[in-house]
């Protein structure tokens, strides 16, 4: 595992050290990546250590297979992973088409690939020492928080919108999170924390009580944690590139981060060939990249009055938005909303016709996969790696609720209603 | 892969062939075992093909990284696996215990173990050419055939509660299913699917219209799917034996399976040393193997007005009861049933000190786990594989019901009360 060389602005490029805890470029508030000495890295890393690292371990590496280009620490205090199993997640052929592979991150820990991110983040957490961790979500990162801190020891506060699907909320209680519903977006929820911190700074709260927001792309390691997805696509595939990458992108660091493992894959020389082209999905309720993708613009603008069942994508304006742009573009992607009728036709049509029962947002990706196949800009053998971030199942409420699907009989449902919190 | 050599009833160990598909003993009602020409398997079969060839898939292998122990087909017609990529499951070190190992099932499709054994007898009946398959279910079977069916283009018909996990109910649908929600257990789910067979056949119905009766026990393939996590465990060991297995104990058909597959790799050379011990983990409101352990039975009763939250354990009595017990027996395990407080308690306890959200099956696991170090009938260091059978996630409104958990706010939770069914 290597040391850290530098964080990285990735958008002034100004350098800053990684031995205490950073969070955006105290230049520009750009985000920050985490870099290595990629001359020695070079040297040192191989990607055929990887199946006999994982097989000698017995036990499940999961994404820290990649333990070689993931943080080391120092000799003296070497980083030690918070794990949950999290990565190394299935890839699974489309049996109606024949280039298609659906890359499932339900099989994570919490369902989604959300683990990834935080189980990273929350080693490093863990590593620096940081007590309270905060997080504004639309519901799954709070979750994987939940849980990564929990097994860390370490305290958890989520903000979500109080629409949320159940299980989200539900997963912040079991896991002991504090938790606050908020009659909002992310987008409040992502102020509400911030306030949070500022309060507790101007009251000179002791260093170790103050949380240290844990937001992506505003902290270097959920980045850096998504990034196995990339190198998990490509060695799942021989090391190879596929043709094109579908992502359904609510904030989209998945698809940022997979274009970093892209360069650092390169750079190593684990593959080479033509990078796919990298799709990011929407939902039409809140498509701010897809609109500005239409646009022409080079940012997205705060999408008002966002509404779609699936959560996950409810984002209006995503603090990596003008680095998603610039991926789809240079790539030669494109940015796609799908309306939420036709996500839960695909959500259907997948369950009936593969076995898969998709995710909100992963059908947000399947459905547009379908209308280009239907406008002839995607042929059904284009190699295509199409991520299902989550698992149907975490969505049980608002997938029925968008069926119109009631249970049978005069029995109530297990799910109670309304009401105020019983803390267990 | 090897081709089956013949069937055998584990009772009295008659031989049936397997060209056809076949349900129970024709003699005396036994389950049937598949059996393997072991002589050529042990010149055929090494275990240390296994990771050269799960690496060179490339793509996800799951359970069928050991295909060279699993049914093959024949050189004219071999079997061709229905995968949704279950199987090689993550196994977790306990933070807190250092000799326990969590084994993930959660992460499998449909998000449980059930996934294993149907994957495999939904591969075998469409490799017979089956069109029809009929399950009666607690719940996690019957979503995980309808799955498979799906995958697999068979029709799927699932008997189950009317009050299972929502989530339960949801998969059958969403997967196409042909679902009848009954105001009963899987005993009376049982019966119905035996009645519809029956009438069927009284009706002169065409061979390929009538059910196949797909219940575990009741055909060989379930159990033969389900012996990979023993396989598994031991190969995550290092190829050995933990000195117990803790298993949540419905039917029972994992820690059959588990024996299988331990007698099997010590035939084939992979594995030597004495067995672990297994225990069969219960809740005390549906505990007819527990009950018969400490009243020194051979067989259950039928459990009387069975009544726990953990859905997956109320089959107040399992057609395999006679050879779980045998196996708790011989291996110097124990059957131990806890109650659904203690049980509530341990999912509680398992999320907020080790960030594992488990199923409230894995919970009555754990809880038993807690009270055996409790009377220093185990200790920390002893090493035991305890298996999660499903995600903690499956069961949001069991487990919220159980916590007495109330959303918070004024908004309408969004699952649905009551009511009828509107097909989508």
């Amino acid at each position: 595992m290597p040391a850290i060389a530098y964080l990285e602005c990735v958008r002034c490029h100004h350098h800053v050290s990684a031995v205490t805890p950073q969070t955006l470029c105290p230049l520009c508030a750009g985000s920050l990546y985490v870099r290595y000495d990629m001359d020695e890295l070079k040297r040192t890393a191989r990607r055929d250590e990887i199946v006999p690292r994982a097989a000698a371990s017995g036990a499940s590496l999961g994404m820290w297979r990649y333990a070689n280009v993931l943080p080391s620490g120092t000799p003296e205090k070497p980083v030690q992973p918070v794990t949950l199993g999290e990565g190394w997640t299935p890839i699974l052929r489309s049996k109606r088409y024949p280039g298609l592979f659906i890359k499932e991150e339900g099989a994570n820990p919490t369902g989604t690939f959300k683990a990834r991110g935080l189980g990273l983040a929350v080693t490093m957490a863990k590593h620096y020492g940081l007590q309270h961790l905060a997080v504004p979500s639309a519901g799954n990162a709070a979750g994987a928080l939940a849980a990564y801190a929990a097994a860390a020891g370490i305290a958890a506060h989520i903000f979500m919108p109080q629409d949320v699907p159940f299980a989200n909320y539900l997963e912040g209680i079991v896991y002991g999170a504090d938790v606050t519903m908020v009659n909002g977006l992310i987008s409040d929820c992502a102020r509400m924390v911030g306030e949070n911190i500022k309060a507790q700074k101007d009251a000179n709260t002791p260093a170790n009580e103050v949380w240290f927001d844990i937001s992506t792309l505003k902290e270097p390691f959920r980045v850096e944690g998504k990034k196995t997805m990339g190198y998990e696509l490509v060695e799942q595939l021989g090391w190879t590139y596929p043709d094109a990458v579908f992502y359904p992108t609510g904030g989209g660091v998945g698809l940022i981060g997979m274009w970093k493992a892209f360069e650092e894959m390169e750079q190593l020389g684990w593959v080479t060939g033509k990078r796919p082209r990298m799709y990011a999905l929407q939902a039409t309720g809140c498509a701010p990249v897809a609109r500005a993708y239409d646009e022409g613009k080079d940012a997205s603008e705060f999408f008002q009055n966002a509404a779609t069942f699936a959560a996950g994508l409810r984002v209006p304006k995503p603090y990596g938005d003008a680095i998603i742009l610039d991926i789809v573009r240079q790539s030669g992607g494109e940015a796609i909303a799908s309306t939420d009728e036709d996500i839960l036709k695909s959500i259907l049509d997948w369950a009936k016709h593969e076995g898969i029962f998709l995710s909100p947002e992963g059908a947000a990706a399947t459905a547009a996969y379908d209308a280009l196949l239907a406008s002839g800009d995607l042929k059904p053998t284009d190699k295509v790696v199409l991520f299902n971030t989550g698992a149907g199942l975490k969505y049980t409420d608002m997938t029925a609720e968008a069926m119109h699907l009631r249970r049978p009989g005069t029995l109530p449902t297990r799910m109670p209603v309304g009401g105020i919190i019983t803390p267990q």
